[in-house]
């Protein structure tokens, strides 16, 4: 067999997919037993051999994960993944694992890190997080057998790997449920462009929660994030003839920008934000809290199961956030 | 010799400090040639041998340096290391290193996890935060021969080994120049407890600029950081039979409850922070500063500089911070 065997020609073989070869792995206890038998013939019979790289990080247990820390942004959303990784290290850390750091600029670079890292370093495992349709990253590491974790659902199939979420539909119903009982009827909702998972995810609990309500769902405006997006999305809307008397936000920063266009008017339109930021906190924002260090919590729970090969209940966690009520709502 | 030959061993017989013989292993350009010379000469008798860890960190060149990242406190202050830690990242990356992340709650534990990542991982070196007068930290790393350099003066001896630091007095003193610019002529400050080599700095550049204009240096109060804290200070510098018309405060956190204190008090009070978070940008509180990506880039250009064995020009860096004007003062 001239051919390479890697795991693609391990899943066409025994007709599953490259993540169920993957699971089959790192995480035998989430694929059923006979597909998990089927594929394990397969491995037999190709001579499929997991690259060194990968071998070496089930093996030889350096004890180190591997995640990703984000550029600078404007300092407010990033600050969601700054709580998450001060959870991750302080779980990681009394759990015995320590964590490493790297950049990456987009997709490419960040597979193109994964590849120097495993080359450098005996990495256990890695904890990805913005996770998205289609992402090149889970298949990369998937089809090499690397064990991961991410923070955040794989979009495309949930069931594809190991993962803890946040229930980003529920958060903005919670938001939604508030308005609604305080007495709103005209509620917005001011999030991004189409096509983000967690932002289509946030936009779907507004509008199923006031469809339920027998309310109108077209008050809405999509925008890249930024206070100053979020001001003139909020402004177009109290322009219209019947302008919203509340709105909910994709995140903090649409929702200062928000409460910047409201400004003194009276009455007051209400606002909700989503991650609870610091800035919500000083500024007295209403908005949706994710449990962060519960979610980095979780995400270290699993990997230490998949790298001990201790069983894990459920290996796909979905955490519920909570409103923190103040001022502005 | 029944005695085990350490760096206090070396320092005794060549009267120099257990620092200068660490420096002399690790940074030896930043030492003066003759007293090199007598370090070298004492190792030599005495057949000195850095520790195994040590040794292996030197020669190793794993790339790797550890850093501490903080519990996550009000998310306000806690911002400054997390933009200091995305900048050493992203530098480190550039430079070929990776950033390994550990936690522990105060000095002793911090200690014993050096100890540990030591004896687990081939560390090139350790980046080090928040000095302290007296610091355990660096006087146990100096021991040990550990190359390592730190964000924060030594406060007891400057010349000490490498570090980066940012010019806290000069920032105060851009923010009391600001405020006598603009007419103001009671000036208070609010800070921290004495004691501590930044909170000292910082109550020192308001209280030279004032005493230079001839000003009365008396409004001040010291109090813990925090929201609550700073407005109950406020309030007291408020309640005074002669209040403040302008408020100088150690931190973004103190100077959020200075504005709460002050309310819609007209005339309004004029407030500066410090740090420049993400709140002050949010709220439109004028705040000094702090040139932190700079910062983790010259704490990683000192570390490769006394990893490679090459000359730095100065291993002693000062940043000047800067005034960032918004809506408060």
């Amino acid at each position: 067999m001239s051919e390479k065997v890697t795991i693609a020609t391990v899943a066409r073989h025994a007709r599953v997919s490259r993540q169920t070869v993957s699971n089959v792995l790192n995480a035998p206890h989430i694929v059923r037993e006979e597909t998990r038998q089927r594929v394990q013939e397969a491995i037999a019979v190709l001579g499929y051999r997991a690259n060194q790289a990968a071998r070496q990080m089930r093996t030889g247990r350096s004890r180190l994960i591997a995640v990703r820390i984000e550029p600078t942004r404007d300092g407010i959303n990033g600050s969601v993944l700054d709580r998450f990784l001060h959870g991750l290290t302080e779980t990681a850390d009394a759990a015995g694992y320590r964590v490493m750091l790297y950049t990456a600029g987009d997709d490419d670079q960040e597979i193109a890190t994964y590849d120097d890292l495993l080359g450098a370093y005996d990495l256990d495992a890695f904890v990805l997080t913005g996770t998205k349709h289609g992402d090149p990253r889970t298949a990369w590491l998937a089809d090499r057998g690397v064990p991961f974790v991410t923070f955040g659902r794989p979009w495309d199939d949930p069931e594809s790997h190991p993962w803890v979420d946040v229930d980003n539909a529920d958060g903005t119903a919670q938001a939604t449920r508030r308005l609604l009982d305080t007495g709103h009827r005209r509620i917005a909702f001011i999030g991004w462009p189409e096509g983000s998972g967690v932002g289509d995810d946030r936009r779907t609990g507004w509008r199923t929660t006031l469809a339920a309500a027998g309310l109108d769902t077209d008050l809405h405006r999509a925008t890249w994030d930024g206070i100053a997006e979020g001001e003139r999305a909020m402004r177009d809307l109290l322009h219209l003839a019947e302008p919203p008397t509340a709105v909910v936000c994709a995140s903090d920063s649409l929702a200062l920008g928000a409460l910047q266009a409201v400004g003194t008017a009276a009455p007051q339109v209400a606002v909700v934000g989503f991650d609870d930021t610091p800035v919500a906190a000083a500024v007295g924002l209403t908005s949706v809290s994710q449990p962060l260090a519960a979610a980095a919590a979780r995400c270290v729970e699993l990997l230490t199961g998949v790298l001990d090969g201790t069983h894990q209940t459920d290996p796909h966690v979905l955490l519920q956030p909570a409103l923190v009520l103040r001022h502005t709502a």
